[in-house]
C-alpha cells in the first residue's frame, strides 16, 4: 500500500492527501513528529522532513513539487496539471504563488505562529507576525475571487493543483478561524464549491490537539 | 528574442540562465529591480519577483520551477530531467533540496546578509546568520561528495537540474569567497567540471558593484 508521511496540519502534506484523493489513489498515512529526527525516517528522507510519499514497492518520494509531478506522469488521469504546456505553466504558476508567496505572507505567519511554534515547544505565537499575516490574507482572496470571476476554476476551466494547492493552505487557516469570509463573498464562493468534493472529507475531519476548529470549519454552508 | 528578467546574483535567475544555454536557447538578459516594484513589470508577474522569462510571442512565465518544466516540456533535448519518471523524482528532489534546504540553510544566510540586505538599503550583515551560513555549508558540500562517489553527476549519469541549482547556489557563495573548497575536494572536483562547461561562462563574467569577486571565483583550475 501506498504510504504518506505527514503532519495533517501542514499545508504541503494536505496537497498531498487532495491529490492523491482527486486522482483516486488508495494511500495510508502517518504522522511524523519531523522535530524528533527519527532514525528510521532519517533513512527514507535525509532532508527530515513532510511530506513523504513511499509508492508501493517504490522509493520514497520528496518534497511535495516532486510528489506531485510524479504523480502527475504515472497516473495522468485525471490530470491536475492540464493538458499542454501554457496550461500547465498557468497552474504551476498559481502553485507556486500559493506555495511560496501566499505560504510566505499568510501561511508562515499564521499557521508558523499558531500551530508549528507548538511543536518546537514555543509556546507564545508573535502577534505582530499574526497581524501581518491577518493584513497579507486580503489580497490573496482578492485574487481568487478575480481568478474566479474569469474562468470556472483558478487556473482554467479544469479543476487543478492551483486549486489544490491553494485550498491546502486556507484551509488550514479556516480551521484556526482566521480567513474574513464575510468580507470576501468571492473566493468564499470558490471555497464552497471546493470543499464540498469528496476529496476535502478526510481534512475537514482533522483535529488539532489543543485547537478546536472554528465553527463552520467543517461546514459546507458556511 | 527570449527575453529574462533577473538579478544575476539571484541562484533561482542562475539557475535558468544555465537551463537555457544547457539546452542551447538564445535569451538576452534584463537585470529588474524588484524593490522598485516597476509598473510595467508588475504587469509581467504580478508577484513582483524575479526570474521571469518571456518567451517569443509568448505570455510571461513565473517562478523558477515552472520555467524550469515549461522548458523541459516544449524543448525536450537535451533533457535536464532524465527520461523516467524515477530518473526525473530523483532530479526533483534534488533540485528541491538545494532550492529549499540548501537555499535556507546556506544561501539565505551568506546571499541574503551579503547581497540582498544591499539592495534593500539595509547596510549591516548580521553576523551569526553568516556563521550559521558558513556552518550550514559543509555537510551540503560532504553530501555532494558523497553522491558524486556513487555517480558521474549528481542525480545519475548525465548532467541535469540536480547539478544546475547546485551549481546555481554555489557560484554565487563562491563569488563571496565563502566555500571552503581545501576541505572538500570532492566537491570541488564536481564544481571544477561544472564550472568548466560553455554554459558557465556568462554567469564566471557576472560582476557585483562594490563587491570583488574571490580571486579564483572565475579560475577553471581553483
Amino acid at each position: 500500500m501506498r504510504r504518506l508521511y505527514h503532519l495533517s496540519f501542514e499545508p504541503a502534506c494536505r496537497k498531498i492527501r487532495l491529490v492523491l484523493a482527486e486522482k483516486k489513489l488508495e494511500f495510508s498515512c502517518v504522522q511524523e513528529p519531523v522535530w524528533e529526527r527519527r532514525e528510521t525516517f532519517l533513512a527514507l528522507n535525509p532532508a527530515g522532513d513532510v511530506p513523504v510519499l513511499v509508492e508501493p514497492e517504490g522509493r520514497p518520494l520528496w518534497d511535495d513539487f516532486t510528489i506531485c509531478e510524479y504523480l502527475e506522469e504515472v497516473y495522468p488521469n485525471p490530470t491536475m496539471l492540464g493538458n499542454t504546456p501554457d496550461q500547465r505553466a498557468e497552474v504551476r504558476r498559481l502553485m507556486a504563488w500559493f506555495d511560496r508567496k501566499f505560504g510566505r505572507e499568510v501561511s508562515d505567519n499564521l499557521v508558523g505562529e499558531k500551530i508549528r511554534k507548538r511543536f518546537m515547544g514555543k509556546m507564545t505565537p508573535n502577534s505582530s507576525a499574526i497581524r501581518a499575516g491577518k493584513q497579507n490574507i486580503h489580497y490573496h482572496l482578492d485574487y481568487i475571487a478575480y481568478l474566479t470571476e474569469q474562468r470556472n476554476w483558478l487556473a482554467g476551466s479544469d479543476l487543478s493543483l492551483a486549486d489544490i494547492t491553494a485550498a491546502a493552505h486556507i484551509s488550514v487557516i479556516d480551521y484556526l478561524g482566521d480567513i474574513p469570509w464575510a468580507q470576501h463573498p468571492g473566493a468564499q464562493a470558490w471555497y464552497a464549491r471546493f470543499k464540498s468534493r469528496p476529496a476535502m472529507r478526510d481534512i475537514l475531519a482533522d483535529n488539532f490537539s489543543g485547537i478546536k476548529p472554528s465553527a463552520h470549519y467543517a461546514d459546507l454552508d458556511f
